[in-house]
């Protein structure tokens, strides 16, 4: 029998709208490419981007599916097209301004944008392949400055679009399913897929994440958007500050340690999201220049890669700042766990506290989560049973955009995620590598993310990547490579494998390591393991 | 263009699944009836709740669609119910044990209840109808006490029921637009009306209200569930304590102030919901014996009918616990709108701060709502002008049960709440009055809640009723009917009228009075003015 409830379609329509009626006078704040400084209300949001609706249809000619892309900072005229482009049923495809030219070409061509918004200081990046573009019809350009030129053909600027156009605009009805954004995974290997998230994956995914256990996110706070709007859609924050009233401040390309605490103290920023990378500069900067007024940010969620203990333990001690671990990936819009201690914590160890918040954590309500075993068996949550990670949910994709090949899900329709993980007897999972990064030497499995972390927490090393080198013995052993925290002040190999071996059985301690100037990483700032294997996998040694 | 992203449909099975995988250690505490105390963790509701589908599939014959009836106080049994009858496809109704035998006897029939699943103690309200219930083939009594005996025929003792259950069960793939649950609204005038909430409308009501801006439940609380589970499904704080993983105190019949105190000291209590009337009745329980520890709690949150000005400050003054007001009815599942201060706020004076705070607040993300005027138009948000609340959203009945008559709806699809409201620029809603419940005098309209909470703010008045009476010159005017705080300090018809005189126009101040015992209530606990109206509004005074 079906219940006698509304049929009320969960979209992005609905979202903005929420805003306008609950919270009209909170803010949005950007800091723009040119170093200003601007400031509007969700009410202005509101209006402009129907302004936007208007112009999209009656000025652009776009439509229901069209693909509309973006290749912009973080600000407010990226937040009305986030609105926007899904409000008229079309979809917003946010292209990451980090990749190769190469892959960006393909991503274009792929999705079949027909109109792409572009940040001015981004427009070189695509005067070098316009040429190759085949269904893009027109280029809008965002906070041109004066004098500004380009080669790119079929050139607008924003507010020339938006001008002349009604603060009034009915939204069409949506279907909750529809697609409404999409983002390309950037893909280490192999080319870049295509995840298309839909309204309701949207709406729910932004309205859990909101929740006390997660991102705590409520009209008390100031929210600084670090994460790209490039890179799976800001993690859906933008979304989820407007559905908690929260204040949102998009700092666009001032992601310079230096940049970033400036706005903190600034705008008064009571949370922030961001990749580990970002958190560690920032953390850096502040022990050499420590701020002159304690900072109001209670605490930074951090996803992307794992955030070492170590950066957990010493933003903590010195400025008060929590760190909180989250988990996701492009598949899964992005969050899927968070590593929030519980009061059952309470009686532990600092160091056992650590230990916990250190792991990616609990799955969301929406989202479930198994460890599967080679022989294709659940593993028990035991916390040291290692598999692939498999998830499902309401905000996993399905199946990549144009891909028949299902090769990335179960049999019984759950995403393999390609993580090796485990998880405990409280339900906390811990991703200890990636499938492709887990080194098998003389038949046993060595997580080179665990050397990675216990490696990060010596006084003296700075970063450190590992990954599996060819070895007639053993089949595989790890090598370690290391950036120092100052260069002057160098460890040995024997120092480095007696610190392991406090933590790690004997046959998992490195022999090799290299010295390097830094990580090399890829476009979303992760470590690029494939450039560091191309270096050294074939035994050549620094 | 259809999002790729999976299937997968918001279902209380969802969240019961959630809550043994994330929140397996978290505890249900119950109070039962005896007075004895139960303890056990959501992976015992899990396990416990497999058995009661296999008995009420393998046992009892219940299918999917059949509506199973609930007659009982808050305990874990009744939540292994609201997670067991809809998991196995079949509606949960509750029945309100407070409502005269008459329309519980019309309620069982009209819904057609199979199987009725009641508590011992309230086995004699079922006995008295029995013979007239004409589809009930089964009683399932729930904490019977030894040497138990009734006149009910086919009785069955639930643990029995229980017991030899496997506690392995698949749950049946179900459509989230299905029924899951049904209550029917008290309804002070007319026949009881039913609603049939769905499993999506009861998930996105759980997982919306608890929110930081709502009801703020995480896993670091502990929450007591005042509201009863056969009123209005205990407001969804059954399903959102699972998903927030919050663990869940039931205190059965033990809702006496005494009693409630007790429960709040011994369990810890963090964070509880409840009616106006419990609150008034803990606040002065306390000022008469003040704990000697200071409680846990932090904050409770109140429906059902306005939270007086003078109760906020009172306990907050008096005890550092703060009281949330929020707003619903039976056809919004319930909650609507939550009235917290925001940031903004922060400037105003105390009394300004407790002017909002007794407001009903803003709306949820999920529901809409308007103010529309006799003449058809939706009225600005002034915070003055009067209206008719209407709402509607994604937990909003679009019709009642076995009913063809859309008299409650809007021609566009609002549901009319029959609340005289305003809602001021802040988007802060305000109920001035039922629309029956407005007097009109002279042609101008007189709140009789916005008088009762005037009087009730007075040091020598308990509780104020106003309703209007019928007068040859100005058509209506107001009566006050007043319960005294002490029966020996009297208060004077011109004390009052003088008291009124600050906030009111003349013509608004009755100049009738009349003294009570105690304020007629309806079976949930609302003034009954149809009783006063009975005893007074034929102008016979007191």
């Amino acid at each position: 029998m079906e219940g006698l409830m509304m049929h009320y379609p969960l979209t992005t329509t609905t979202i903005l709208e929420y805003g306008n009626s609950a919270f009209h006078h909170k803010k949005v704040i950007s800091h723009l490419p040119d170093g200003s400084r601007h400031e509007y209300r969700f009410s202005d949001l509101y209006k402009r981007t129907k302004q936007l609706a208007n112009a999209l249809t009656k000025k652009l000619g776009v439509t229901r599916g069209d693909m509309v892309g973006t290749f912009a900072w973080n600000h407010y005229q990226h937040l009305e097209l986030y609105y926007g482009i899904p409000g008229i049923g079309a979809i917003c495809h946010t292209i990451n301004i980090r990749l190769s030219s190469q892959q960006t070409e393909f991503i274009i061509n792929h999705s079949e944008d027909k109109v792409i918004f572009v940040d001015a200081t981004l427009v070189p990046l695509l005067e070098k392949i316009a040429a190759q573009l085949e269904t893009v019809e027109k280029y809008i350009i965002i906070n041109a400055p004066e004098g500004f030129t380009t080669t790119l053909p079929e050139v607008l600027h924003y507010e020339d679009l938006l001008k002349d156009n009604s603060e009034e605009f009915e939204w069409p009805a949506l279907n909750e399913n529809d697609a409404c954004g999409m983002c390309y995974t950037s893909g280490t290997t192999g080319l870049p897929k295509g995840v298309l998230y839909s309204h309701r994956s949207t709406y729910l995914h932004a309205s859990t994440i909101l929740s006390p256990n997660a991102a705590n996110c409520s009209n008390r706070d100031v929210m600084l958007l670090i994460v790209p709007q490039f890179h799976v859609m800001a993690w859906g924050f933008p979304y989820m500050c407007i559905l908690a009233g929260a204040d949102m401040v998009m700092p666009s390309l001032h992601l310079q340690p230096e940049a970033i605490i400036r706005i903190l103290q600034e705008e008064k920023v009571t949370k922030a999201n961001g990749v580990p990378t970002i958190w560690l500069g920032v953390y850096e900067a502040m022990k050499k220049n420590p701020p002159k007024e304690k900072l109001v940010l209670e605490e930074y969620l951090v996803g992307g890669s794992a955030l070492p203990a170590s950066l957990i333990e010493g933003f903590e001690r010195d400025f008060g700042i929590r760190g909180v671990q989250a988990w996701g990936m492009t598949e899964t819009s992005p969050l899927g766990t968070v590593a929030r201690l519980q009061p059952k914590h309470e009686s532990l160890s600092e160091k056992e506290k650590l230990h916990i918040r250190a792991k990616q954590g609990i799955e969301f309500p929406g989202i479930e989560m198994r460890i599967v075993k080679d022989d294709g068996t659940v593993a028990p949550r035991d916390g040291k049973t290692m598999g692939e990670l498999q998830v499902r949910g309401a905000w996993v994709l399905r199946s990549y955009f144009k891909t028949l090949n299902q090769e990335n899900f179960s049999e019984d329709g759950w995403f393999k995620t390609g993580d090796v993980s485990t998880i405990d007897e409280d339900g906390y999972m811990h991703i200890t590598d990636r499938t492709k990064d887990l080194i098998k030497s003389g038949g046993e499995w060595i997580s080179s993310v665990a050397l990675e972390s216990a490696l990060m927490s010596h006084p003296k090393i700075k970063e450190a990547a590992v990954i599996a080198i060819p070895d007639d013995t053993w089949s595989e052993r790890p090598l370690a490579s290391i950036v120092l925290a100052d260069a002057n002040e160098k460890v040995t190999k024997e120092e480095m494998m007696e610190f392991l071996a406090r933590d790690f059985a004997k046959y998992q301690i490195p022999e090799h390591y290299v010295f390097i100037d830094q990580v090399p990483r890829t476009s979303v700032g992760k470590f690029d393991k494939k450039e560091i294997r191309k270096r050294y996998a074939e035994g050549k040694l620094g």
